[in-house]
């Protein structure tokens, strides 16, 4: 069976690579002043939002992605009680984030309102934790926030942005990350989302690079599965000020009081290994 | 871009999801009798071994699935000498055994000779070893091979096979896991390709409930990215003959005398690690 006309794609044209799903139909299209952002029904892996032609998530898989955005930083943190999220806009990390009881705020900066309406319409499930006390969400420019927020004032920031491309593009970059690195207060992390390593290897690096620059002590990348991006694994790169990145909050990681699907305490310690190929990458930095 | 004539695509038509490589010519093609095999040059991966139009390997990545199907369980048998390969055509996985000093015999035994002789064409290097006084290559059904082998006369069996469809179909059956066990001596390792968890936990529930049915006292899988697979990840699991899985040898698994890209011992050990979903599904067998 070929990839025809009911088939949506994404292309990675650097590697000569696509990714397709079989799709019943288009559920919504929209121009934003930031980005194209279409949703499909597919059919085998429930709501799939595209933006750019960038597969962002699917209702079937996006627990993987959540989960890892948010927890592995949460319980390394010995006691996060503020946090702020940069893009995230489908709010399925800010709902994985407010699992945990003793934070206390969060604040989601989504430079693209639209993001979040497509997501309350097509994934609600995302939405759920939406009018939760501690959460507040902004559709603001997540740079200038940043820019603008005073120093030390929060414990964990999450970078759930898209691809280095468009609007997703500041945030990879060595001010932004510098300005997170001031914004956060000590034994502070910052964690996002930092492409695949088998497409985008100078993407990684870099943006180690941007984080050794900007005096973080500890860095890691968690290597994990994802489906329906082409490629199939993503990573999250954390890095802190002043905590170590190698020890985390094992036991209440292995009690924690909510379910997920992918993350659990073995887990979390099975993704900070680091496979050759990216310890050879990295170790030349 | 599209998905167009110039790019050779796998479906998986029950997922509705395809994974597509750019290519610039074919390399190689012929009918066997017992599949069609063709060899591709890519834009970006080398080159592309498909069988029955499902995608084997390319030169980029196959290091990842090699790896995985022989050093986790080399590394966990206290002292593998006899191994045997069913399927594992293309002889990366051989490679791979052979690297273990230890290691007095390998038998090798593909259906197919067609894999290797193409494997010998246009992935030279996987062969590198098959001259190795210590290697057997035979061409034959593995199946039968099997259940006329020995009892206790193996330490390690690797099923290095396709998919469940076809001529792999056999070795995933409860019959042949049986044979396995008989086959193996005490403390001995069946290893198998066992499909993505995200595309076929059937097929991975039904593996572990021959492998119980067989006698096997431990099981694991193991799950690593397959970035040329649809769905990007890819299992292997080992059962065991009275030996605990969760241990390996570590500190021989950080010393090893050769090298890997993917495989190391903090991976092993992180591997071991399941993820919720998968532990859920395996927790109703």
């Amino acid at each position: 069976m070929g990839v025809d006309a009911s088939w949506i794609s994404e292309t990675v044209t650097s590697m000569g690579a696509a990714f397709s799903l079989k799709v019943r139909r288009k559920l919504h299209s929209v121009q934003s002043p930031y980005q194209k952002l279409d949703v499909y029904e597919t059919e085998h892996w429930g709501n799939l939002m595209v933006l750019d032609d960038a597969f962002m998530l699917t209702s079937l898989e996006n627990f993987l992605y959540h989960e890892m955005m948010a927890h592995p930083a949460l319980f390394t943190h010995p006691a996060p009680k503020r946090v702020v999220i940069i893009g995230g806009g489908d709010c399925g990390t800010l709902r994985e984030v407010l699992r945990h009881p003793g934070v206390e705020s969060v604040v989601q900066i989504d430079i693209d309102e639209e993001v979040t309406r497509a997501a309350e319409r097509f994934f609600p499930e995302l939405c759920e934790s939406n009018g939760d006390a501690r959460a507040t969400l902004a559709f603001d420019d997540g740079i200038r926030w940043m820019r603008e927020a005073p120093d030390g004032s929060v414990d964990i920031i999450i970078v759930d942005s898209t691809d280095p491309v468009g609007p997703g593009e500041g945030l990879f970059g060595p001010a932004f990350i510098a300005d997170c690195h001031r914004v956060l207060a000590p034994q502070g992390i910052l964690v996002g989302q930092s492409e695949s390593p088998f497409y985008h290897m100078e993407t990684l690096k870099n943006y180690h690079r941007a984080m050794v620059a900007a005096g973080f002590t500890d860095r890691r990348s968690l290597l994990f599965p994802q489906p329906v991006y082409p490629g199939g694994s993503i990573t999250c790169t954390l890095a802190s000020k002043g905590l170590p990145l190698d020890v985390f909050r094992e036991d209440d990681a292995g009690r924690k009081p909510f379910p997920t699907r992918y993350y659990n305490a073995e887990v979390h310690r099975g993704a900070l290994a680091m496979p050759e190929f990216i310890k050879d990458a990295l170790s030349v930095l």
